[in-house]
């Protein structure tokens, strides 16, 4: 979960919006209630400003959860947070999409856009 | 159907509107009519204002219908509502999708949204 | 085609607006022109007032189908006409997707809305 | 059902085993017991000796069976003892696939192999 | 589980060896360590002798499982050993597929050949 | 390419917009550069006003195209228009989805509205 | 069908039995009798002895057949007969699969083996 | 990389707004970190104004990137940048889809819209 | 890998042969030269002779991996000897498939047979 | 196509048959007639006897044919070629399956089984 782990590169397009769309389809965090592993598939999409994430700094951010304890909700939320704290993007989202538990997926879908 | 077995926990991010989508694809029920089981793929979809809706509880709630006799109409409207007394939400969807009977599928979809 | 076959219930949830979705995929009726069988898949989709369809008395409508001969494009808007009167639906769709002959699929897509 | 209507044409490679396949997805009968149709897809795998069937004529020989009742297990046996009979083949195999009823399906495979 | 509602029917081809195959995706039992329900498909394949199963006594001798809290393996032994009781087959199988439970899923196939 | 082999009858439902969907997946012409065959998947969409296209001489039209060379984009255009002179529609679309040639796919999408 | 446009080229890896299988998804001939246009996919796999069928000399005399017209079976034992002429292979087969027509398909499968 | 290799044709029907889709599944370039191959499928979609792009130069353009190290999204921008010098379209954009690098893959869309 | 984590309990059915398969596909370890994390699906098939493997403790022994550094064919051997070692069956086998690296995936297969 | 990049490992379990299967779905090399690329997807099985191959390797391995102009059957023949030589495996198979030029796709197979 430490976000200095994530580095930015400068966007050579800042004058043009486009959009960036990043899937990692092997995240796996640990449930805080059970103790037992989760697995889940997360989305990064955003309009970048002045930089751009550096993908292998993304995966090793993601790493970061692999024994960590916590809620769906709440990592989703962190990542928005994270991302945008280090992107400033002019738009960005995080979906995350859980593996079943007890029959039962999840997915949360969280949306961040620049005030500027 | 006892709705008081839904339990929710506090949202922790209230401030920004997000969404969560809950697939139960494991729904079974009986048809009051001829008393045979009736299958069905439950999908609850939600903006969340000051509580969440807890997974388990969730799950223990649509098991309660595994026994008893109603038609789709009336589980899906009565689904929503049980929820939207629970969780209080900005928005909340229920859809439901029904194996074939005698080879025809229905599915039912509602909407609720708050009018705060 | 006896439009009386089709038999309403009371709608439960009146005061709310909620969408029902019936597929068909086992349609079949004769072309008028050759006298062969046409397969489709009819699907109905509708927002109720008063009353919902019965799902089987819908069953045994389709059925009179079987051995008529009739256009794809009279087929969908017959089986419109007789949903609306039946229902007197707030709004109703028709949607026929038919096999193909001579190598050419056609879909014919009718919408009703209520003008109250 | 009669079985007259299928026509044959000469094998053009008679010295040489080879193997056709007929899929027929559009097949639809009436149960005996309910009177409700049932729908299914016809597979006829042979390998030719002197003769091979003319495909429009075993069309027709299978719309006889639309309106007719007969179980599953009937249909499958008796297509085969007519193709066998107006081909007598080296080989042949007839595989019936019922749509679901009651939530059930059921595929019914026979095999003729000449003793020749 | 009374496997006495299972009726059979006379074979109308006993003179020659066919395959019928029944496919129930609808299956549902309890798990009886946690109370929990299970889904499964069942598969039933078998080469009739002197008789055939009924569909529909088939489809409610599965019914009587529902409630009933019993282990995958026995399920698949115990419904082998009541239809080869009920119908005296060639040769039959039972195949179960369990939906995934804590992200695992099983199968169970069972066979059984007489010594006839 | 001689549309006047493009054949129409009268719409019966004249009060109502509704859609027709034709697709050919069989569709072939001739590069006029190489002289290789093309191969492509031709869809209309279209909204009556006074006429329908009868499908069997849609097909013939199409078969027109079998040996004659001309371009994807040409090809979608003059099937556009040819199609509009004949049914002088409320709307329509032609797409047409052509094979890879050297390893890269193109689709072209034109679209028409009556001023009307 | 002018098999004289079959070119080959010399196995590099004559001592060692390897398949190789070319399949043509755009293959169309014409129906004898209808004077239709018939489409299907042709596969060729063969184990070659001191020669290889070059792709770009296949492509041209798949190519004799468009406007050729010809049924089915013959089609599939001509292909097999003129590249065995052109190969003399250890082994080779034919399978040729058909769009459906009157909502049927067929395929025919031909093999050869040589008795060296 | 040498945009001059990118050639045009005049466009027929200049007076419509129509879209043109090109999709090439086999693109590779190289990771300007790693040196490895990266390996895309580049979309580009426009609506012509005067010209259109010709296929067979679009992929010499294309193969210039082989072994060109360049990252996702400079190659993304620099093919819309390319692309719009030549055509000059009414609009145009895109979208570059990679192979996952570390399980990860990433997607770039870039629009272009004529200010004319 | 602590393979006394494996519980078993008695097969009911002892005389007879049978087969049970277990699928995880979530299973996670760590590549001892990256460190970085493997994700796999792994398959255990095998025919019990008076045990069978309880799914829950399997569950938990397969959750010994998640931080262990060890190759894929290590993994999948060692699966396989913990597993005769507790069960002692008649056969097993061990498929281990993983997902890509570099852009390249990797399966091993291990069976075992009892030699009584 | 330097094999001396090949790098093994040594085998943990030769006492024991098993089978090691690697997939590179991003396979390029040029066609030795037209200059332009040709992209596969190469599969390697084997049986390892004392030694395995370095999958990093491997990797580096097909990289050495990115710009090398040569026949499928020879590439698949020469891979087969070095991998025996380097791993002197019991078995060992090469799959290369081709992306479509002009419409046609090829698969070429070469096995290898050691005489010991």
């Amino acid at each position: 979960m430490k976000k200095e782990l994530l580095e930015i590169f400068d966007n050579t397009y800042p004058d043009r919006d486009y959009t960036i769309e990043i899937v990692n389809p092997e995240f796996t965090s640990v449930c805080p209630k059970t103790g037992l592993p989760d697995f889940g598939i997360i989305t990064v999409r955003y309009v970048p400003d002045k930089t751009c994430i550096e993908l292998k700094s993304l995966k090793y951010y993601f790493l970061e959860f692999r024994n960590a304890g916590i809620f769906y909700e709440n990592i989703t939320n962190k990542i928005l947070d994270d991302l945008v704290a280090a992107l400033q993007p002019r738009s960005l989202s995080v979906i995350s999409e859980w593996k079943a538990r007890g029959g039962i997926t999840e997915t949360v879908t969280v949306n961040y856009k620049s005030s500027h």
